[in-house]
């Protein structure tokens, strides 16, 4: 039933997503309760397999006949349910694993999310997943459904009033009450499904080990997820790129953006949530659509579910609202999309097709087109041949709720599609419900707001980038340096360490008196700078700990006196190790890199435009260590400040490649040495138009936890 | 029936929007044609003043008697519908204001929008219009329609299938095709409306005039429009001025934004479109709210019906699935809405009514609130009783699709909102059209997407804001300068012009030869800049001709000498006035402030930050002169490095009261000689923590076109 799965995790998974049988422990008599449900679905779907209630106080349920206990069920399970309270799971789950049982399944409430006791009870249930094999989903999730394999192990009576269509759009949800959301949306939109899982408080399988799953799901092409967070970094990257190898989209969303989110987000689970910015980058980088509404979450699945990527941006419009075609254009260009003319000759037949037509693009057919249908059909069918699109979006209003127009304007698209697959046709205009449905059964999604379709092909542009990239392997990372004490370096230990790295610093000298900083600045060459140097000192600036342009050997003498007199004032119980004499630079732009651990992802590397308007702005990019020099252009180019580095205004280009081999350098460093490095600040790093030169440094190291080392980040071809 | 009307033309419309007899010249017998469509309506829909249809052909239309000739028609007309072919519309025309007819409404196209001869046509019935007093709707348009009134004047089938509910809305559209689709839209999401009218193009009444008659029409509380440009800039801004001190919201789509858009706009109509980023500060200015889609257009009015417009916006959230309710919190902050926790004591009583909730907000009922409905009524009772919130947010997910649960909610969402009118409860959750009717007849705007919900919350905000503000009263202009010859004027004229303005420029010294600028420098204290003075020139630094830095006697003749030597070389025929001595500034930051004139809006006034970096990222803003200081602070609060400004990072704050009293200074001056200035560039003003001086400056006039005087924007209090 799945495709290649490699990882052995995913195996493991099938006897939840497949069960052959499925038990139920605690299973009633009644189908209005959460321990009945499931057995009324599972009957009313026709589930293939043997289905078993377990219950003492039962011999028969819903007709099925019951089992004292899940040691008494004659074959093998598959599956176990269990649906007793919460003080009662652990039972049950150490007697289902004697028994052999390949998988379980837990509603019950009650657990981490509520107290600490809780928490332990889900620790033991975590350790019985570990030795046992069992694979547990669970506790306080909805379950999960098969729609091909007719497996409803849910308590929600959402499809009870209608089955699910089988389709291609799996649906994962760490909440419940989401998922069961997510579904009933899905349903209204006629979406057609594969799964549908909830994952609630995680003890054993995960959102990201059920992403994984569904990359390799031979059923599957489309993966909807919410996620809150995720303690497991490494293998939700890994989910995502085994996603994009296999060209299915995953469009997402995550919440817990803003501050009052983020602490909503903690108190509803019990997850580490790592920071969003990181998160922002692995999806930007792995090419997950991040929704931020249930609109744009469905509208980019339907587009999605049609299967096709354009590479390309080229986009065809075709209105019979002129004001439409504007709004469209308006909302491509917006995006970055091309609304490129039509072909001179194309232009001349729509013409002579339509002569009050607009033939350019956007085509504005009027509503000339409606009064013969086979010219609207004509119309597209010149647009989807000589256009040279890689889609296009069409707008007719509100046509499609009309009786007599609108059956005839769908015939005429789909006839016009016909033998033009390669083309993903997105139709935007208010239509009837059947008309709708009939237009996606040929394969055109259908969208109300014309705006939302133009921004449903950007969505589909980008996967089709993002499946085509080549995977870029790393650079292998250099030997691990030996983790210093824990806190921070002072700046000459920070610059050695990461000048071994590779990192290009401005030659400086340190000095202990005045005499060998005149020394050094005559042998560097005046202009100079004077910056003092303590272990004990983060913030140089705020205690005078910085001069800048001394241009002769008197100023020099003058900064040094004064600057030790002050900090010896100031911060008399600051260990001084000296000073640093170092050349002016002159010209050339500020900027920033930086090294922050993330939690659950591990170092995320940073580059960013400098000088204080920037900082204000936070123009600043994020990815996850290690990376190459290609990958750290990328990163770059997606600053807004990036035209000042590329030569904007008629200025000289700087050495972008340059900043890019220093990114690419400091994510080895930082990837190699992830196991005590706290932090990095590099700011600034000065590029001119012939080299980037880093002028101050920042290293922290965090104390090393035996136990840490055995989580950090594998390291995954992406 | 209409408001308290102060504006002549606005009392010369009412023929048009409330018609008290309509005749039909080339009325037709067939309800299919356009010539015939109207008829029916208007007798379908019980209009109650006589209809008179005009045919020379028929002694009877449609049931009704049929005249020969308008002439012949035996009562007075208040409005006049010409459905004849464009050649005959000049003559029906001068018929009808021979008769007497208070109003004409064109159908037919083929005028400015295709041809020369077309446009020679339409300025024609434009001479009718302002000779006979008779106020003329189109051509090229698609009519218009009061709800109340029952008056139908259009050849749109859309209405057949179900007459408009009347209500709040007013619809205007220069389009037909797009007014049509809105008409559509809002009938399919149920709601009420008032007036509908298409402009097309416009020969006489516009979007603006028809918007100032529904700022004043009784019936209407909400006003959405569709407009590509209007030529008549300071009604527009009349108008807008006039809903806001009417309280009632604007909500309209301006397409045109990207390049691709604004062609297709300029080919689509016969418009003169004013500059995208302008039109978006007269909407920001006067609290129009910009939707870039349909949904957005139609969620923000379903919210404006409503009525009721916080100027606070502390949001209350409720929701049965704890993710919604971070999705909502992270929505809110994006926008800038506040999700303030609960009082103490609130909190209290919420979590002993449903112990599994999070109180503090999101407030999380939990499911739990579905078993006992009064729970989820009282717990909604006291988020408005003891909240303190301008607004309620509800999601509850799927619920309103349930048969048992959907009823059972919406009764005691509309108990609990029951005394509590004065604020706005939005409910997002999918439902079923029934209970979504249900809820709006109670006053409870129903929106699918809980995200939708929450920016429909910002709109209404923002608009209770506008509503709320001051009209500020712009200063007394200056008494206008005598137009300078058209073209560039130079630094020093251009300085003197300004700095009799009021706005302080560094001083410096005009000198004509080494010697003097020596002199001048050690006037003014080394370092001095030299810059080139020349009315030839425009751009100083390309040729050299600008000095930074000059700290010695020495450098400053080096620097003459070569700065003239390089200027004849290169630019041997540009005429050299001499060159400015000024002193060097040191610190602060640099800004631009500038001119543009509008050919709708007249002088617009932009601020922006200065240096390479804030100009690559287009960091600025708008605002129509003139304006006072306090205006002026806002615009400047706007750009997004305003931190800087106002001393981020622990830097000094600047004198951002200099800047705005330069700002305002500049937008009088611009006011004044609007007849004649094209452009002011003032680039860079230097901000320190003392002053704000301008360094450079650049004047352009334009060649006064005695007639285009006449045009001139009128100064509106706003």
């Amino acid at each position: 039933m799945t495709g290649g799965t490699t990882e052995p995790g995913s195996q493991s998974l099938e006897p939840l997503f497949y069960p052959r049988s499925i038990a139920i422990i605690g299973a009633s008599a009644d189908p209005a309760r959460i321990s009945g449900k499931p057995i009324e679905s599972l009957k009313a779907a026709s589930f293939a397999g043997p289905i078993y209630p377990v219950n003492p106080r039962h011999q028969e349920v819903q007709g099925l006949a019951c089992y004292p206990h899940i040691d008494a069920v004659p074959g093998p399970v598959d599956l176990v349910l269990v649906t007793v309270p919460a003080a009662g799971v652990v039972n049950a789950l150490e007697a289902s694993a004697r028994k052999g049982a390949r998988s379980a399944v837990i509603f019950s409430s009650g657990f981490a999310e509520v107290s600490e006791s809780g928490a332990v009870a889900q620790a033991r249930m975590s350790e019985i997943a570990a030795t046992s094999g069992m694979r547990i989903l669970g506790p306080n999730c909805m379950g999960l459904f098969n729609v091909r394999h007719k497996s409803y192990v849910t308590f929600s009576s959402a499809f009870l009033r209608a089955w699910p269509k089988p389709g291609p759009i799996a649906i994962i949800s760490q909440s419940g009450a989401f998922g069961a959301h997510c579904f009933v949306m899905a349903r209204e939109r006629g979406f057609g499904l594969s799964h549908w899982v909830t994952t609630g408080n995680e003890c054993d399988v995960d959102c990201a080990e059920a992403l994984a799953y569904m990359a390799d799901d031979a059923d599957t092409g489309v993966i909807l997820a919410y996620i809150e967070g995720t303690r497991r970094g490494d293998l939700l990257i890994d989910a995502f790129a085994r996603a994009r190898t296999n060209r299915k989209p995953v469009i997402l969303m995550k919440v817990g953006r803003s501050t009052v989110g983020a602490e909503a987000a903690k108190s509803h689970t019990a997850t580490l949530a790592g920071d969003d910015a990181v998160y922002d980058a692995v999806f930007r980088d792995l090419g997950v659509h991040r929704a931020r509404t249930f609109q744009e979450l469905f509208d980019t699945a339907k587009a999605c579910a049609m299967g096709k990527f354009p590479r390309r941006g080229r986009v065809g419009i075709v209105t019979i609202s002129g004001g439409g075609g504007i709004l469209m254009a308006d909302a491509a260009a917006e995006i970055g999309l091309d609304v490129p003319p039509m072909p001179e000759e194309a232009q001349r037949k729509l013409k002579k097709l339509l002569p009050y037509a607009s033939p350019r693009n956007p085509v504005d057919t009027t509503a000339q087109a409606l009064d013969d249908m086979s010219l609207a059909q004509r119309n597209l069918e010149i647009m989807l041949e000589e256009g040279d699109f890689d889609a296009i979006a069409c707008f007719f209003a509100s046509v499609g709720l009309s009786p007599q127009v609108g059956p005839k304007l769908r015939d005429a698209v789909i006839a016009a599609c016909r033998g033009h697959s390669a083309t993903p046709v997105l139709m935007a205009m208010a239509a009837t419900p059947e008309l709708i449905a009939e237009l996606a059964a040929a394969g055109i999604a259908h969208f109300e707001d014309p705006v939302a379709a133009i921004e449903a092909i950007g969505a589909l542009v980008r996967f089709g980038r993002a499946f085509e990239r080549k995977l870029a392997t790393p650079p292998a990372l250099p030997a691990p340096r030996p983790a210093p004490s824990a806190g921070m370096l002072d700046e000459a230990a920070s610059k050695a360490l990461l000048g071994g790295a590779g990192i290009e610093f401005l030659a400086d000298r340190l000095v202990r008196s005045a005499d060998e900083a005149v020394a050094a600045a005559e042998m560097l060459g005046l202009p100079v700078a004077l910056k003092l140097l303590s272990p004990d000192i983060a913030h140089k600036t705020e205690v005078g700990g910085v001069a800048l342009g001394l241009n002769s050997p008197d100023a020099v003498v003058r900064a040094f006196d004064e600057m030790m007199m002050r900090v010896r004032t100031e911060r008399p119980e600051a260990r001084i190790t000296g000073a640093l004499v170092a050349p002016m630079i002159t010209g050339g732009t500020e900027m920033m890199l930086g090294v922050q651990r993330d939690p659950v992802f591990g170092p995320a590397i940073m580059v960013g435009m400098g000088g204080i308007y920037a900082e204000v702005l936070r123009d600043v990019a994020f990815r996850l260590a290690p990376f190459g020099t290609d990958d750290a252009h990328e990163l770059i180019g997606r600053l807004r400040g990036y035209p000042v580095l590329a030569g904007a205004r008629g200025q000289a280009r700087l050495d972008i490649d340059g900043l890019a081999s220093a990114l690419s350098r400091l994510s080895l460093f930082a990837a190699a040495n992830a196991a005590w490095l706290d932090s990095v600040d590099i700011n600034p790093i000065i590029v001119t138009p012939k080299s980037a030169v880093a002028v101050d440094a920042l290293v922290v190291a965090r104390l090393v936890n035996p136990d840490q080392r055995a989580h950090q980040r594998r390291h995954i071809q992406r």
